[in-house]
């Protein structure tokens, strides 16, 4: 039963941003519940990402209320924390539709409201964006503020760091708050994150604490006015050691920290800050997952979360096959692959858990790196250890790769290193929509030398491509999709497959598909049923999107006259481009009639998987209707 | 007349790096000289980087007399500074042979010594890949040294934070050398590279420096030990106010900064570094240029340069057209264009000579921007200018917008913003070889959604294709080649040209060769050329990758069976590939002979554009052997 926001007594008369400046103290505290009820409401309904947007209530309606959002600019980093956000600006009678098909988007969107400045889904990209609109106000002599809201988990980003450092450089008047809750998605990790948490477990740092307090013990023994100027100096030093002593570094003026579920400070804070007239940090402590207990105390696990029963917080259970995740195949196939081979190693930027790669983790600890949220500095680090012998498995989302296409181009596949990328959520991811869809790893990957590209059709194939990623000794990619696999039977001691050679799903007689990946096994069916409208129909599982089977697919195009090529990735410069590109390199081309489906030029909206490939005419009666088109 | 390696007294006897170690202080001195004298001579004749590397000569050789590089690891970052290094391991024989084909590359490479321990030609990986050896070697129980150096530009890009700040929470024994010349490739940004002089413009750091101070002189005022104690606690907290203070933060000893040119200090400083069992960074002070008065005095210039009398620096003269090159052309284009639109802005990434936009600085010097070494902030910044209605021109190369892929996709290109992505050396750069080819920006751009991709054919045509890209509300990328163009008279005031539109170039009856940007007119010169052979062949230039001048390719499709396919990109999902997909998409494949021309799917060696343009068989007796072979 999700809560009805029509319901609550002050946020449903909060039309827009500026009404909650109307709002008084004790009021705002009722807001902020109303709000927490309904995201735990309509997320443990329909699922979505909890413990970020929990974390920032209390931020965002301090935001809010110090900030017009009118002419200011506000910039959320990432974005999965943006709930209170939307429900703020107009959108709380559609928030029941968040995330699902012609619903709201689970990011901000600038197409979808006004009040979102900038849209995003990735991390790390306010500080860039918020400087653009800084100087654009600027030269304009415009006078209203910029503000990003930045994780410290975000925060460790190479991209964030180059937005700090010109930020600084430039001297603009901006806001950057950074909401630290000591998390990225999982624990942080990196220097920079025990910096903020003021640990000072840099040894230079302790010893010269050490010597400013000594320098300090030595000012009782002055007498008079001095012991009054050097208390002050003293004070001065000591205040050095905060994490302020990084943003200042930087040219920011730092302020904080502050307790990020006060809003009433906060908006103090924000009121002093609006008059310093350059770039200013603003350190703000939340707790990921804020007023729900159970995302309290498991926030990595209410991260992003599917539905889940209010009161307790378990997992709703389906009446489903219940099969296990293709997440989980490959977390469970990579430790046993890992056993028998020392070499195998594990990088995740920041996603041990979205990855599969905790039970590594477990079992080879020193075998396994988290890099945060550095998907460059995951692929060329990886690239140092491929150096040396090793081969690591950097296991990362399809969309996220894109963050390192350089260093997969000039660190790994130039040097032919021995580096293998698993590219989770493969293809249409669902909710999380058109920030999220891995649908364009086929594309920036095929060009580049060298690499090995595959998709498998089902669990065991997924299995067995990992086996034969790590048997060549140069670089391959396998990309899989997000849920689960057709439940086939992962072999325990998975053997590698022949590099460039696909299987015959079927035979037959009038055409054939030739597919590859989560597409084989709809067109299988396809086919299966295509029987009853009298046409005889080949289903070819390529496996290999490079190096393309040559021999088993001129095979098929010296056999078939008319070919339906099958992909869920952009069909620009993907899967079926690769065939077109081999008929034409071996002139075989002529007296064909080829058709593709796939994923059309346009950026794809958040829908289920299933109404996603539905529309995109890429399930089992798309491809029907495409091979029936074919053979009319 | 290029000094000869052999009649020099110390440098041609080094045949390994060890041979450094064993040579006597004075003839160390010696030895730098015969270095230097040899990069001038070479590359006065057949042009490098100049710069560069005459700035490390010492830094070089005190690396390899402190370092053992038959086990110990040196990774040289972007990797133009590596002439020493090619001299002292065994190439100075070849070194006459370098950037010509066949011959050394221009960078470091792990297949050309095994002294190249990490191969580069981008900017910023050498902590990362540094990190992944250091971790091996500890997996391994081994117990070398691993040390990257990198310049404090390349320092600025997100990747180097990245690796810095994981390797300072890792601890893992490495040597980061900091080679400071105050530049990166121009004038270095940011707020770093003001903290790195020490400058401490931060009014936090001045007023804490000055509390210090102030407190420290009330020391005068202790009597006895106290006096002592306070002084060395005073020492201590004054010693905070280095460069240090950052690199400490990150957990990195600090040593330094020293004389970058004092070879005996160094491998003093190195020796003592060895003991130490964590992270150090050293920080050298070096002139780029050094030794050299002509680079010492405009680095920038001396960068990388072609060919130059080495007595007086200047550029020698060539009998040829004396053309402007497109860099010239696109800066020339870009102001006279923003004369007449106040939006348009110009951004580079550390690069104002190198991508023409030095004129456009210095007339319109609030519109412009150089990021530093910062290829995704340079375009997520873009993106924030736009949502402000500015139209931001990213000047890139296309081998560096690899670094910004996931910024095009996600923050430009999802939410359609009007930012113009113009990327030189698209297309086969020549002498810097596989690294720097920007030969996929066809193939990692024209899947995304939004994006209009285009490249001319002329000069005349960048000029309109850049008007087109500001007049279109949306991203543009405008690809270009290196060099100069055709000496296309350049309109003054260039109009745009109608989105997704061609134009035939030569009409024919037997073939028609569909092109685009650099290949037009070679495929306009084969087809004269093949009119002797008895074939009356179209040429059509393409100009849009993206969107396919439709109508017009349909049309050629219909009177056309024969159909040549050239590009200068890869051909593994690049502009034929598009066309591949537009016929079968319109069901006009059958009947057709295709065949295509462009980059295979391997990495392309350095030698001259004129050189590879031949090997790959794109030129124009390529182009007429390709249509011969299809009409055959």
């Amino acid at each position: 039963m999700i809560k009805d926001p029509k319901q609550t007594a002050i946020l449903s008369k909060i039309r827009k941003p500026g009404d909650v400046r109307d709002l008084e103290g004790d009021q705002m505290e009722v807001l902020a519940q109303e709000i927490r009820d309904i995201i735990i409401s309509q997320v443990s309904a329909h699922g979505g990402h909890l413990a970020p947007s929990l974390g920032v209530v209390e931020l965002t309606l301090a935001l809010f209320r110090s900030f017009d959002l009118e002419r200011d600019k506000l910039v959320w980093d990432v974005g999965h924390q943006a709930y209170a956000h939307k429900l703020l600006t107009g959108r709380v009678d559609r928030f029941d539709t968040l995330r699902q098909k012609g619903g709201l988007s689970g990011f901000p969107r600038m197409a979808e409201s006004p009040y979102d400045h900038f849209g995003v889904g990735h991390s790390s990209t306010s500080i860039s964006a918020a400087l653009g609109m800084a100087m654009a106000r600027d030269l304009k002599g415009e006078d209203h503020e910029v503000v990003a809201v930045i994780g410290d988990g975000s925060l460790t980003a190479g991209l964030a760091f180059e937005g700090l450092n010109q930020a600084g450089d430039l001297g603009r008047k901006m806001v950057v708050v950074l909401n630290d809750n000591e998390m990225s998605i999982s624990r942080n990790v990196g220097a920079l994150s025990q910096f903020l948490s003021r640990k000072m477990t840099s040894p230079f740092l302790q010893r010269l604490k050490s010597d400013v307090e000594g320098l300090l013990a030595t000012i009782p023994k002055i007498g008079g006015d001095l012991a009054v100027y050097a208390k002050r100096y003293g004070d001065s030093v000591k205040s050095f050691f905060t994490p302020g002593i990084l943003f200042e570094a930087f040219h920011f003026t730092y302020v904080g920290p502050i307790d990020g579920h006060d809003t009433a400070t906060m908006v103090k804070v924000f009121e002093e800050v609006k008059k310093i007239n350059k770039p200013v940090l603003v350190h703000v402590m939340t707790k990921k997952g804020k007023g729900y207990e159970p995302a309290e105390s498991d926030p990595s696990h209410y991260h992003g979360v599917g539905q889940f029963v209010p009161e307790t917080g378990l997992a709703r259970k389906f009446s489903g096959l219940g099969l296990p995740s293709y997440t989980s195949i490959f977390g469970s196939t990579l430790c046993s692959l890992a056993a028998r081979d020392e070499k195998i190693m594990a990088i995740t930027a920041a996603m041990p858990e979205g990855t599969g790669t905790e039970c590594f983790h477990k079992n080879y600890p020193e075998r396994f790196v988290d890099v945060g949220i550095c998907e460059q500095h995951a692929v060329t680090f990886a690239a140092g250890l491929a150096t040396e012998g090793y081969k690591p498995a950097v296991a990362i989302y399809s969309t996220f790769l894109q963050r390192a296409y350089d260093q997969v181009v000039h660190d790994v596949c130039l040097q032919n290193l021995n580096v293998n990328f698993f590219l989770d959520r493969g293809g249409l991811v669902g909710e999380d929509g058109a920030t999220h869809h891995g649908v364009y790893d086929f594309s920036f990957l095929r060009h580049i030398p060298n690499l090995v590209v595959m998709a498998p059709k089902d669990e065991a194939e997924l299995a067995r491509m990992m086996a034969t990623a790590f048997d060549h000794n140069g670089p391959c990619a396998v990309r899989y999709p997000r849920g689960t696999g057709v439940g086939a039977k992962v072999p325990a001691t998975p053997k590698p497959l022949p590099i460039g050679e696909g299987e015959l799903m079927r035979d037959g007689t009038d055409a054939a598909i030739i597919t590859i990946g989560s597409r084989v096994y709809p067109a299988v069916e396809a086919a299966m049923e295509l029987v009853e409208d009298g046409l005889d129909v080949a289903v070819f599982n390529t496996r290999f999107v490079k190096p393309l089977p040559e021999a088993q697919l001129l095979e098929l195009a010296g056999r078939f006259e008319r070919i339906l090529l099958v992909e869920e990735n952009a069909l620009a410069g993907g899967f079926g481009s690769a065939v077109l590109e081999l008929f034409v390199a071996r002139g075989v081309l002529d007296g064909k009639k080829i058709a593709q489906l796939g994923v059309p030029d346009e950026f794809i909206e958040h829908a289920t998987q299933k109404e996603l490939r539905q529309m995109l005419g890429i399930d089992k009666d798309g491809i029907k209707r495409g091979l029936l088109g074919l053979c009319g």
